[in-house]
């Protein structure tokens, strides 16, 4: 008993069976049709990467949560021996470190800006959760080479468009620039080093509220005046629909007015071309969790559904550390296991690329025999556009038919000496 | 300069450019269609298994090239301390494993017999050398479930029909099955444990032909006379065209008749539906590697390209090692690096989906200022089935127009007040 081998898959990962592999592949066949007609193409790295480079990319918490890889022969025999590190592979925990890593190593034959999609798995070893998996999908935009706001705008409505095919409606971006958070910070006094604790705390405003925020800040031991100042600040930052204009005003205007105007110009361009249920927002209240950002930020929502299914933002300073020269860079990623999650809820808005063929047709003959005939009608109701199966018949056809219809099949037909008709299939379990 | 951190993949591993990528892309698809047409469903397992499962596989020399993940936390401390294993988990070497795995383990909700497609990367920490890599990407159809020999029909038409519809002609498939090798090993008297050595030497024969293998069986130092009968049927086996009954005859008849019954039915009834250039073919020197086949093998080849592209066979026993019960299981596998080197080098008979589309287009804009204008021309442009990428105008617009010549724009378009007009692009270095 205790040496059955188990053949569950490994703790908080999982098997995908055909309907939602359907689901997924209808899903990425669209947002790649989308992607493709802004001019992004598709790229692929390895799901491994050094160790070196996955721990020197600023991806916060992510990198404690790397799947490292035994070294093999030798080397872990020396390591062993040494107590040196026992790894040097990881598997990669997004696709933006290893991004960065691939445009350093090849930009001389890519194209200048480089628009890259890239759809794939990631591996982090989190607790395991509802929802949350330690093998996800990822679904990125990214434009290397490009400083200007176009970016941020055409980044915006790739990503509406796509999540818009796929049926989401009511989408909200919300918009902001790390700068304008650092002059927040600034405006209230909290520089130097106290400014990347101020933004960890900020960033928790949505699960612990204001109070919250400024206990913790409170409790940190920072200026006082700083966290008082941020207290009075923080009611105007919580207002639906504060304007850049307005926050300028409240933070003195002066400094940094070229974050102010960027932005502006992204939310007012963007909003101009989005869907007519899709609007941009600013929100001086996101910050995001990735040390990497270096202006632009933002996230992704659709109205039913609370949680952000989208988010990126400009990373100008990553592959500098690569390359050795600076090369702006800015993305969005899907969080693909969300967005099937909703899909699948929703039911049929997507219609999988297996089932857009006329039919699925479960062809039935006996085994053995002359099957040519039956081989040759096959042929012809698939020239036709069906998806044709070939079962063997069993005893218990009335079974045999629910199965069928259980797993998606539309119709069936028998191969006799007369020929083929196709009879219609209903009912099932509703399984696909 | 030590410390410069290197930007290349890990080593045997490999980056792919958005052209290749585009090929990829292009040819997964057509070869889904086709699968889908035969009425398979693709579904998809994790990238890794546990180690105990890898292990069990009867995978030969590719369960020592597994990639191991390093145990994490406590159970590291304790492995450490106790001398006992590092990993519990491996990256997969093949899909076929974790298939029977997935269908111990979900058999309830799945089609029976399930028809499955697999693509989807696999990993072996080979020594690197020229077209192969420790990450590559398998491709696969198995039919679970079934023991009729409709079910090897099906994959050798289907899998014979992909390669058509990419462009591959004169295909050959080459069969075999593990019990006429077996009566073959037993007729000269290799049985036992001799036999698996037997059949390891026997399937070098391409390699190092007649008289190598003899050496070999010689030096191994089993039964002489057992050599010697071999080294008398030897040249019947390798006369082209041998003929299944030619055979039986030379093994005196008698015993195990249904595997000759079987192949020559599974060959008359594949031919007779096979694409016009193709041909199902007897090898009775056809071995294959792996130790967990039972019965028909194959292989699959174009007659331009000297080594197989695809390769599979039954392997009725591995899923009731992990069931409890057997399941007839049969799988053909295309080698998809090597597909993608052959159509790579072939050029363009597959159109990717990336240039499906009316045209690539680059629509020059100045940064900054109002884009309302040139994003509705975009929208337009795609609604019409275009391609568009905004692009910033450059002050040498000579240079950049021959870069997006290079990168298989099929035309630039500017924006001006008075409208947009597309003039097309040509030359560039033709990469795409």
């Amino acid at each position: 008993m205790a040496d059955k081998l188990s053949t569950a898959p490994p703790r908080g990962m999982r098997d995908i069976l055909p309907p939602e592999t359907e689901l997924r592949d209808a899903a990425t066949q669209q947002i790649l049709t989308v992607y493709r007609g802004y001019g992004f193409r598709r790229i692929e790295t390895p799901a491994l990467e050094s160790l070196r480079l996955l721990g020197s990319s600023d991806g916060g918490e992510n990198e404690k949560l790397i799947y490292k890889v035994l070294k093999r022969g030798e080397d872990l025999d020396a390591a062993l021996r040494t107590g040196s590190e026992l790894a040097d592979l990881g598997l990669r925990f997004d696709l933006t470190v290893p991004l960065a890593r691939y445009y350093a190593e090849n930009h001389a034959q890519l194209p200048d800006p480089l628009k890259a999609i890239q759809i794939g798995p990631v591996w982090r070893a989190e607790r395991p959760q509802k929802g949350r998996y330690r093998q996800f999908t990822q679904c990125d935009i990214d434009v290397l080479g490009m400083a200007s706001g176009l970016v941020e705008v055409e980044l915006i409505l790739a990503t509406s468009e796509a999540l818009t095919c796929l049926g989401l409606t009511d989408l909200t971006v919300r918009v902001n620039d790390r700068r304008i958070l650092g002059q927040i910070a600034r405006h209230c006094g909290f520089d130097g080093r106290a400014q990347a604790g101020f933004f960890i705390t900020f960033d928790k405003l949505d699960k612990i509220g204001a109070e919250g925020v400024l206990a913790e800040l409170r409790g940190a031991g920072g200026d006082p005046g700083a966290v008082e100042r941020f207290e009075r600040l923080l009611p105007a930052l919580q207002k639906r629909e504060l304007s850049l204009d307005e926050l300028r005003a409240s933070l003195g205007g002066g400094e940094g007015g070229e974050a102010f105007e960027s932005l502006a110009w992204i939310i007012r361009t963007a909003q101009g071309e989005m869907p007519a249920s899709a609007r941009v927002q600013f929100d001086p209240t996101l910050v995001r969790g990735m040390g990497y950002y270096t202006g632009t930020i933002f996230e992704m929502a659709a109205s039913a559904f609370p949680s952000s299914i989208a988010g990126g933002g400009r990373y100008d300073r990553m592959i500098g550390t690569m390359l050795g020269r600076e090369v702006p860079a800015c993305g969005f990623s899907i969080g693909f296991e969300r967005l099937i999650m909703i899909l699948g809820e929703r039911g049929d808005a997507v219609r999988p690329a297996a089932t857009a063929a006329a039919g699925r047709i479960a062809l039935l003959v006996e085994g053995g025999g002359d099957l040519a005939g039956a081989l040759a009608a096959a042929r012809g109701l698939r020239a036709d556009g069906h998806q044709v199966s070939l079962e063997l018949k069993r005893k218990n056809l009335g079974k045999q038919l629910e199965d069928f219809a259980t797993h998606g099949y539309t119709g069936y037909a028998t191969w006799e000496a007369q020929g083929l008709t196709v009879k219609p299939l209903t009912g099932g379990r509703g399984r696909r």
